[in-house]
């Protein structure tokens, strides 16, 4: 319902715009990726209570979720144009992830599953 | 309502293995960022009709998904440990949207606001 | 010689400012993921002459070159940082993929070697 | 004459596969962020003791290497065929950052000069 909504409302602005045509699977990713990469420059170089006060500062707190924001525009429309149910990924993600990392074996590891 | 169940559904996977003290925004901002790449990496040197393909092929979509499940892994995990509403930050972003890009000025146009 | 020649020149300006401290191999590898996606960022939506264009105007070809230059500079400061003789890393990557990518195989194809 | 050693040598190799056609600037581009997200998912939720061990463990370092050696080859081919004097670019890229960050006001300072 929530997707639902969010999905309809962009769908709205790029069609205003007659963006679809820019939108292939590749230009969405990189939206993705461009995007990240401006929230994680934000933290560049920053050690934990330098990251926590920028999120306290209401400036760079405004920066930071305006990038979250781009990266869930481009997040959502990617599951909008190209039919994937994200609900049902995110499910299924997590069932991979429960199998890969069991919860005894990996509580309070930082070890990724196949290394 | 929907990203609350997903947010609740996450933070039972995250505290079943204490995995909140690795969350730090920087590297929460790193997955965003890998998980990101690993989606565009499907894409790279494909032409639009290779990504056409990509996302028929059974065995590719479901990678594909699984990417894009990543990425939204790490949002709402950023959103729901930084106590981002990101609903509020989607509706603000698209307003500034809305003003940066005119619909008039920018219809069929893949020009950057500042370019 | 040559990446001598640079990386002395990298590491008297970031002695100078005392900025080592705050180049560990995360925060060096996040500056080369940044300034990738700046470079990226110029791409995003673009087509193939779109592209070309944006190399053959003055302004955007600084732009882009600026970009590179980023991505070599934390290439080198890793590099110089963390003892990689990258001369000898990209021979063995290059002996690799000549493993990896047969070229009668390989002849005109995008695939991976893994796909 | 080191980068145009290198140069040579990845031309060789790409030529003999005729992936030319298949290197277009934002394709090279997605190449950059892609690995250099390789290498950045090494060091994911790890901390700064768990970085150096990961470069003092042979097997990790030789990972970490080649993901490097990646984004070198990503780089060199970009300036290669875009025609980018990667020396000069960067010199010029040093001189901006002379300016930006004026040594005495940056010294131990991980502030963006635009902060």
């Amino acid at each position: 319902m929530q997707f639902d909504a969010l999905n309809q409302e962009i769908r709205e602005f790029c069609d205003e715009r007659d963006w679809e045509q820019f939108h292939t699977p590749k230009d969405l990713a990189i939206g993705l990726s461009t995007e990240s990469n401006e929230l994680l420059e934000q933290f560049r170089f920053k050690d934990t209570e330098e990251q926590a006060a920028l999120l306290e500062d209401a400036g760079s707190r405004q920066a930071i979720e305006a990038e979250l924001a781009d990266v869930l525009f481009f997040t959502l429309r990617f599951a909008d144009l190209y039919d994937v149910d994200l609900e049902q990924a995110l499910a299924d993600k997590l069932d991979t992830n429960r199998e890969r990392y069991p919860k005894d074996e990996y509580a309070s590891s930082n070890k990724k599953y196949d290394e």
